[in-house]
């Protein structure tokens, strides 16, 4: 187990029963942890080359813009639909817990461009499958899809099948 | 004015008509936007005493998390109601376009603590004055509230009185 485990919380029945929640919130509180997380993280790509990390709302901006940061690279967000105020292009897709619309501004990335989606943590893989849909609807060419976290019993690489995950931490449940 | 100023992006009319809303996505989409945003936000602050940063969401995410893995402080988040896992006290507060609930983890904060709080930008103040209620709630102390862009027309600084504010670029009008 990756030593960023222990600063990671359990939370049985959040959002609703029968989940149990990982909280990344206790991570960014403990500075090692922050520092562990953000650093393990960009390890994981240091070898890539990449123009923007894609940040997906909002645990995702948590470390991808300290990433961004310390890496020089463009931030770009995905947020639920009506967050962004310029030109936006949108994807609806299914979540554990409902179905939702992810928008990216229009003018955020352009043709040929390499990113590096980053979120917390790989669930069944339904919001980063319609964040890389909506980074290849601008042209764009996604070269890792990167998590603190990936939960293997809920099975999100299948749905992000054909690209590169990269994530710290694997958890065998759900 | 600041060098800052150049990257940010003025959207009339949104999220409704009258609003000129100044969107901090084109700061972060700027690689170097995102390092003169970060860099010249914890200059601000860099002779004040504080263990950790209150992130507002979802925007304050942006700056506040690449200033605490800088400085190597406690990242602690302010979200809307119902998005935290863990137990939490909550604030009401009014919104200049409607009103809202911002929760803080109970025990993310110990009495004693000395925090700076971020949000992107100070509008009329009430998020913020929300985030200063919950912080005090849990006995600790606001030492600064630090913002990107501060919007002098909406007179911010007065929901604020009697705390240091701090902003690195500042507009006359709404």
């Amino acid at each position: 187990m990756h030593p960023i485990d222990k600063y990671i919380t359990q939370i049985p029945d959040f959002p609703k029963e029968g989940i149990l929640f990982r909280d990344v919130t206790s991570v960014t509180e403990s500075p090692e942890g922050m520092k562990m997380a953000v650093d393990s993280m960009a390890d994981l790509i240091k070898d890539l080359d990449y123009d923007a990390i894609i940040g997906l709302e909002a645990r995702g901006f948590l470390f991808g813009a300290p990433i961004a940061y310390n890496e020089n690279k463009s931030f770009v967000l995905v947020r639920k639909k009506g967050k962004l105020p310029r030109e936006t292009i949108e994807e609806e897709f299914q979540l554990e817990y409902g179905s939702d619309s992810m928008e990216i501004h229009k003018d955020s990335l352009k043709p040929g461009m390499k990113v590096v989606i980053v979120d917390d943590l790989l669930a069944t893989g339904g919001t980063s499958a319609a964040a890389i849909k909506l980074v290849e609807r601008l042209g764009a060419e996604v070269v890792s899809v990167l998590f603190l976290v990936e939960l293997k019993g809920l099975e999100g690489r299948k749905a992000l099948e054909g690209y590169r995950v990269d994530s710290v931490v694997q958890y065998e449940g759900k």
